[in-house]
């Protein structure tokens, strides 16, 4: 069996063992980023055209890429809908950037910790990949900027509104700071948001692209975290000497994303039912948000230290005795628990214990309680062990 | 900027471009392969679930899965569900298969001429492609033969049944004859069918992944050209030991395909409301394919040589006197008429001049005399000048 030089960074995949785990009806699962079912929005279908039965553009249906476009500008995004590629969820950008940019070998920068499936589908291509480590308010500039002198990475990947697995949110001051960096460097920005509209406080400072003077820039954004994953639409917004690039790959990796998909999200976006249906999302997150932080503050204040996320899905909590928390989830599942081990957020896994991903949209509130008390149970069962 | 050496290999797709062309209304366009709009079914949305919404599984609907495994063991492809990956479009398929056997320069073994979307996502991961000759029952087997002997393909990439371009469509002997070969020299198929329901003889013999007794092999289909395109909803079947890995590929490209059109692809496969309309179809496409040769028997008897087509969408016309048909676009559109040039479906463009594919599915019947005669009057004119 001959396979390429790339399938041999194939790795058996933690989240889909994980996830599959945890599909057991018994299980209490902190483990995935679900939306919460009860917020899946009722969506009527009885007014879509048959066109859209039939094949479509690569680059998305138009008047999705206007609407997309329009909301994108509204946040202070330079662009025109020109350079709007709808994808099959974001999950694509992630493909198509790495198509673009990585052979093996390419030097790319991320935070660490970063989203795991953005660091497996980069790594499989082969990428090394350099981090800067993230504070509360957004990376370390000072090694931000030793980082740049000292490598020459093919692009930066950013999470920076409420980060997975991290829930940071960068300051004002950081975005600027951030994107001057680049500038000077002259690095290509990819940023990730897909939680900017899940915000419990108001607030969410402008994008890092609209800061930018001079370099290349991806941003990407989806529906799934606010309407449907289930329909499978993300974008991409890109300047414009990339975007004829990354369509090209478009087409060759699917010829054009799902148009029903395409056509639901245009019933939503920009209108005032889906501003509606995002306060009502907001409110209900924030609610769960609150209680999952008391139920912490219960029975996990004397074993891990957090913030408390003011958006997104999830709750990072580093553990104030580290240990390699992969090895806790076979007790977890054996309690019936699931979650999220922090090790496989960072490219150097080893170097990196003691984290955990706790995701608090999901899970039904009446067990909640008893799901963090038997997870609580399992960290200090397994403390014991290691100081015996 | 510093893309990856892949990226040097992205060229301009001349597929999109005359699709462009073709789009404003005045042109006659045999050049896509689009289904007729008049036969795209009316589908109900109506029972859709709630939970469609929601992520989905990496493999695809379980249900759907287990459907098309039945479809594919009717066709005698002794398959379970467990070896069913749905995919977004029959395309992924092609992206899948080359990440994961292609490095730069991995040698491959396809027809000529062969599916130019495929040539494209071969060659983007720098796949060096050996081809083999088709004639009008299959491959020249002293050549597969041959080149069997003289190189080491990662993979063989077929289109059996009603092939892109050609429309040939392998004898039960030759399937017999390459699966055997394949299996002297341990060679995987890659398997793509996506024109088989479309038969207007009602023959079509079984698959070859069937007749195979040692070499893995992927088998991909579509809904694409039977139900709705606009869905992406198409399939592989793999050989066990391929399928973990095309699995775990999967999931970094786009998590999943989208569920909304696999849960209608679902409501059609192996229902008696499908074989119905799979039944008009043909019949409305086999009145298409008969005007269409009487129409070309009209215009181009003196120009050029071509098969009847028993199934798929297209025409493949050999020019008695061969000249680069790229050459003639700019004269046919300019004539408001679009056709596909031969060349871009060789790996060779300027080694094999002289073919046009002419789709036949898709041209208005009123407006298909004129744009042939039209089409004919630019070659005509072409081969004046050639000769001038």
């Amino acid at each position: 069996m001959a396979f390429s030089e790339r399938a041999s960074r194939l790795k058996s995949s933690l989240i889909r063992e994980i996830l599959a785990a945890a599909q057991r009806p018994q299980v209490m699962s902190f483990a995935g980023g679900l939306p919460a079912e009860a917020m899946l929005p009722k969506v009527d279908w009885a007014d879509m055209p048959t066109s859209m039965g039939q094949y479509g553009m690569s680059e998305g249906e138009p008047a999705l890429r206007e609407a997309l476009a329009a909301e994108a500008r509204a946040l202070g995004v330079p662009c025109e809908a020109s350079q709007v590629l709808v994808v099959s969820g974001s999950q694509q950008t992630l493909d198509l950037a790495a198509k673009l940019y990585i052979d093996k070998g390419t030097e790319i920068l991320l935070e660490a910790p970063t989203y795991l499936a953005a660091l497996q589908i980069f790594q499989l291509f082969g990428a090394d990949c350099i981090t800067v480590p993230l504070e509360a308010d957004g990376p370390d500039l000072s090694k931000l900027r030793s980082r740049l002198e000292q490598h020459k990475p093919a692009f930066i990947y950013l999470i920076p509104t409420f980060q997975n697995p991290s829930a940071v949110r960068y300051s004002e001051a950081k975005r600027d700071a951030v994107a001057a960096l680049l500038d000077e460097f002259g690095v290509t920005l990819i940023e990730d948001e897909p939680y900017r509209e899940l915000t419990f406080d108001g607030g969410s400072a402008t994008p890092i692209v609209s800061r930018l003077r001079k370099s290349s820039w991806i941003y990407t954004g989806t529906v799934s975290k606010t309407l449907l994953p289930g329909l499978r639409v993300g974008y991409l917004i890109a300047s414009p000497d990339l975007f004829p690039h990354l369509l090209k790959l478009k087409q060759s990796a699917d010829l054009h994303t799902n148009r029903v998909g395409q056509w639901q999200a245009l019933q939503w976006i920009g209108s005032e039912k889906y501003q509606q249906h995002l306060s009502e999302l907001r409110d209900f997150y924030r609610v769960r948000r609150d209680a999952f932080e008391s139920a912490l503050q219960t029975h996990f204040s004397d074993l891990a230290d957090w913030q408390v996320p003011q958006g997104g899905l999830f709750f990072w909590l580093a553990l104030k005795q580290p240990l390699d928390t992969r090895t806790l989830m076979q007790a977890a599942l054996a309690a019936d628990v699931a979650f999220m081990p922090g090790e496989p957020f960072f490219p150097e896994p080893d170097e990196h214990h003691g984290h955990l991903r706790l995701n608090f949209s999901h899970i039904d509130p009446q067990r909640l309680d008893e799901g963090l008390k038997r997870l609580a149970a399992v960290v200090r069962q397994a403390r014991a062990t290691d100081a015996a």
